[in-house]
């Protein structure tokens, strides 16, 4: 390959040099571009544009404040990312020219142009797009192209024609769990820009809390809220810092059930006779609203009236999930009018609900987002379906010609490995068989964080950075899959939002500390991150099935559970390394080495630990894990030695040990030993005999 | 000992177990208490008051506001510290009573009431203290005396009587070279508070920048300061956080030096043409203001007149160091003033220009103080001398009538080992000798932030924990000196102060993830880790002496050099580990399986790091300190193995080691490799030959 180095003339970037297209899965060909989400298209150069004090940006085309915002929000984050002091002010001879065509609408809309096309030589870099989306898009890339070189800080010669796969790429955060505050909300919102998520999905008002101020019923707030809510003013701040990202804030009010908090400060509204108090613990509960008062459609006008003017999004999202119909059945005048109206069931019953609220939010000017519950016969095309319940779900919305974006297999709280979100596609599944055009109606998808064990603490790590494969998901070309090179690039995209202000590595070490107790030796932490690197909570559901007492939201969110990464990065090489060494026939002497020393540092782990067990009660209800953690590194080291030796052992060993780690892959106090499948593949190797026959080379 | 709970009756707490009074060196005897300052007396009882979600607090006595949000922010930091949701509500029967007599001064004033008393029982916790700043203390020592236990989270049994030995404790950061936004001021605030310190001296203009709002003459931050500066409303904000953790703020507007950048707005006020721009370079310049024309003091008139108002503390700091009198030389004018006025140098030039100053501030009703260069013959006694240049001035000060305190040893930027700064004493040396009297003018002290090398990214590691040990020195008693106590109750003190915000800790990871680029696996990481762990910047004014350039104000800190704590703890260990070797005459197993690991990790590390070298150029430009550290692993596990055959070495072996370290001890790229002096003495062991004769046991 011939060596150029790009020049820059007239405003063109002109590649002297070979440029390599590789539209299909192109990561695997660039391991050192670490951007996520992957562009729809990536032409590498050769040389790089140089970055240091001198840098600075120019704008030229159409002119907004927003962009001016957007270049110095840029210079900010690539001051973190370098160090260098960068200036703000811009000149003609920019080292990075951004052309914008045209504004975006006042109110960002679903399917606005969001494409650009960055490319970068060394003597300097330039962004096309036809809106501010675009713009703000490629300067976001161009802060993940920035790295680290033998001479400087520098990006590389790269041509990128980007657009998104889906129009619709968001997040939902409950603030209702556990309230949220507004700057941890900022700083997530901050990556979602990098990560070109475009939906704020704010889930607003729940059982066990209602968080908006409402300044015609101000008993939901004062009374639903324990006093953290955010006012009027506060979310109209919050939505131009959004517009600034090119992100939509969609509301959420949970409706007919999931409705508690409302209930404390208006009864009336209820199916049951009341009182009501904030909800404190976690499921599915009764009260829900009365579907059958008239009272209820009218506070709901005045009460959508008044939000729908607060939140300018075209959508407005009514919930609609997850009732259970207790109140309904108890209810005698309930009954009586599900008679009289020819409701056979409450799902009819609902659907008259869901009915009379969806004509309510059009009288409004806005078109309603709900849960699967809300699709029922007769619901307007202009409908957006959220499915919880999966694609299958979601194809069968679209059958029918309703719009649909998917949320199941992106719910970042069920603690699933980020490959397993990664897998998931909207258009797989039942999806994959519908028509083009009924494809074209599954706009795209949510990645959603439910709060029952997230607060402000240890909420930006259950996110972070294991949402931006979703964000990935849902922009990049749906051939970019490869969860290898995910894993790679998910690392480096944790750096940078790092930078950000983020605190999903900053938490892990300072909440180990609170649990092993501010007079902890550094060697004691050590020892205990030993132990927390390889555990993760458990996984889906299950966490109110294996707590020793009933969790509500005063629960401290303190224990060793609650610190822990939701997936090992320990675990996950160390996997990675058994299966090298044993898929190679077990002769690789440097994986050899490298698993003895890792499975010897956790059978001496837990003797060390025991002084800290002593010490502090957080330590103490984890010894059991501990335990199992050495037994593990103990049945490892005994499988290599096998291994080592060339023999098989005898057949009750391997018995033995496989039903130790059966009894290891148990949950204990609510936390998963990650190694276990890892060492049971040792073990099972070691019976093979033949092909872990021999000894070291 | 037998074992009682404490009870509470009638709101006394009755220790019914016995009570050990340890006022003397007393931490020696209590490790479990992570208190720093160390109280003026401790008498520990046994049990301990639990602390979990029903903890609450009830203050009696005189009431105010500010006492009602220091309880607000004491059960914050609470929280933090343990995970528990706490309630804000107080009730009368509080686990924690709060009582306090009266209320302090409008504006705090020095030497008030700081004193307190705490007891805590197993049944609850009192505090008594005859004003809010008293009460405000005890809360912090409360904080500091909350521990992680078996059984939960709890506090010991204890009574504490306490108050300062010195009225003035104070941190002076310089915002002027690097400007210093609020909100990490108002973090370090929150930290000086956790640590009893009650004056921050706000070093507000310079030759690099002119850091108020001046409404009278806008010119001066407008022109003097890139923008970078604080509005009056900010500082009035600021003012107001800061009375409310019982701090006083003393404002510092260096004169008749220091001072070119209000020169840029004002040349009329310096002794040479003109025209001024803001410096950008380190050290002392040449820049003063003109002390014979009298438009200078109609001009400081006004703004003294403007920022004494603006400034409510009755201490006004007009700087007053560092003239090199070259403007005044080169300017006939002020040549034939001096003449005319009999004033022989620019000594007494100067002096002529303080009193008119401490003239004029007396006007507006305040009190000077001064660095060292104010004192002059005639100068108010009223006047406070801030000693850079050490004891002896400041004892030569008080032996003239005048208050003093102390900076001198206390230079946080130096880089100094926490020991030594906790080593220096105000009343040691010349102050020693002074009467009683005399010694009572000896205020306190405070530490210096001054910050050439200092941004807002590395600001808190350069001051914490590193502060507490001098805010120590300062409330302490005079005997409280144990140094390794000292380095034991910092690392947990370093903890609480993590959860008040500080970055302290985390800092230091995100920056070797700059230095090592997004791309660096955490293997990589870890390789860096290894030496950045192992050396400290060069110390005192080396900086600029071994720079490869010339630094300025806009030289990016993105180095190793700025990166790495002030203070290695890996290298204080493992010292502290070679002496316990040596001095246990070679024997000791186990020291010498530490020291062998240890220094093998080191010998092997330069070859892992050799893929950043290549990549990186801010990990190449450490290759060389690199280098050093495997040959200093390699020259101590020569010198361990000569120990362990219990053999001499030959005698060049030994002088071309010794020669080795000498040169390892030379500082590269501005780094030092902290642990050359420890090897050193074990290579120095080896020659020894009878104390390290035998084989291992």
């Amino acid at each position: 390959m011939s060596v150029g180095h790009g020049v820059r003339e007239l405003g063109v970037i002109c590649f002297a040099v070979l440029l390599c297209s590789s539209e299909a899965s192109a990561q695997e060909q660039q391991p050192g571009l670490s951007l996520m989400p992957w562009p729809a298209s990536v032409q590498t150069g050769s040389g790089s544009l140089r970055i240091d004090s001198s840098f600075s940006v120019a704008l030229s085309g159409h002119s907004e404040a927003r962009l001016d915002r957007a270049v110095q929000r840029f210079l900010r984050q690539l001051t973190r990312e370098t160090g260098l002091q960068l200036s703000a002010k811009t000149s003609s001879k920019a080292t990075l020219t951004i052309h914008t065509d045209h504004g975006n609408k006042e109110i960002q809309e679903l399917g606005e142009d969001e494409s650009y096309t960055l490319e970068i030589g060394a003597e300097g870099a330039k962004i096309d797009a036809a809106t501010p989306l675009g713009s703000m898009h490629g300067l976001q890339t161009f802060l993940q192209l920035v790295e680290v070189s033998p001479d400087g800080f520098a990006a590389p010669a790269v041509k990128i024609q980007d657009k998104p796969r889906f129009p619709w790429r968001g997040m939902m955060i409950d603030v209702s769990r556990h309230f949220i505050p507004l700057e941890i909300l900022r700083r997530n919102l901050d990556g979602m820009e990098a990560v070109k998520m475009n939906v704020f999905h704010w889930h607003l008002s729940e059982n066990q809390g209602f968080r908006v101020e409402s300044k015609k019923f101000p008993k939901l707030h004062t009374l639903g809220s324990d006093g953290l809510y955010y006012t009027q003013d506060e979310i109209r701040d919050l939505i131009a810092y959004v517009r600034d990202r090119g992100i939509r804030v969609v509301p959420e009010f949970d409706m007919p059930g999931h409705s508690t908090a409302w209930f404390v400060g208006h009864p009336e509204l209820a199916s049951g006779p009341g009182p009501y108090e904030i909800e404190r613990k976690w499921g599915v509960f009764d009260p829900a609203m009365d579907p059958t008062n008239e009272k209820t459609y009218k506070f709901l006008d005045e009460f959508v009236g008044e939000m729908t003017k607060l939140f300018p999004d075209h959508y407005f999202h009514i919930g609609g999930d997850e009732v259970n119909g207790k109140q309904w059945d108890a209810n005698a005048k309930i009954q009586e009018f599900k008679k009289s109206h020819g409701l056979k069931d409450n799902e009819a019953l609902q659907a008259y609900f869901s009915q009379r609220l969806q004509k309510i939010v059009t009288k409004h000017g806005k078109a309603v987002v709900g849960w699967d519950e809300v699709l029922i016969p007769g619901v307007p095309k202009d409908i957006v379906i959220q499915s919880w319940r999966g694609q299958a779900s979601l194809a069968k919305a679209a059958a029918q010609g309703y719009h649909g974006i998917l949320s199941n297999g992106y719910y970042l709280d069920l603690g699933w490995p980020v490959a397993r979100h990664y897998a998931v596609d909207p258009m797989s599944g039942a999806a994959a068989n519908l028509t083009p055009e009924q494809q074209h109606l599954i706009l795209g998808g949510e990645s959603c964080m439910w709060t029952e064990y997230v607060n402000p603490e240890n909420i930006d790590s259950r996110i972070w950075p294991r949402n931006a494969a979703i964000a990935e998901r849902l922009w990049s070309p749906q051939n970019v899959t490869d969860a290898a090179s995910m894993y790679t690039r998910l690392h480096s995209v944790g750096t940078e939002l790092e930078w950000l202000g983020l605190t999903h590595r900053t938490y892990y070490p300072q909440m180990l500390r609170r649990i092993a107790g501010p007079n902890a030796s550094p060697e004691e932490l050590a020892v205990l991150r030993t132990l927390a690197d390889v555990v993760e909570p458990v996984k889906d559901y299950t966490r109110e099935a294996t707590a020793s007492a009933e969790p509500t939201s005063a629960t401290p969110l303190n224990r060793l559970v609650d610190a822990v990464p939701l997936e090992s990065e320990t675990a996950r090489r160390f996997g990675q390394l058994v299966d090298r060494f044993v898929t190679s026939s077990c002769h690789d002497a440097d994986a050899e080495a490298r698993l003895r020393a890792q499975l010897t540092a956790w059978r001496d782990n837990d003797a060390k630990l025991q002084l800290l067990v002593r010490r502090s009660f957080l330590v103490k209800e984890v010894a059991a894990s501990s335990q199992d953690l050495s037994a593990l590194g103990g049945v490892g080291l005994a499988a290599l030695d096998f291994i080592h030796k060339g023999g098989a052992a005898p057949d009750d060993w391997k018995t033995q040990q496989l039903a130790a780690i059966e009894q290891i892959k148990q949950p204990k106090t609510q936390l998963l030993l990650m190694p276990a499948p890892a060492v049971q593949r040792l073990v099972e190797a070691v019976a093979r005999g033949g092909s872990c026959s021999a000894s070291k080379p």
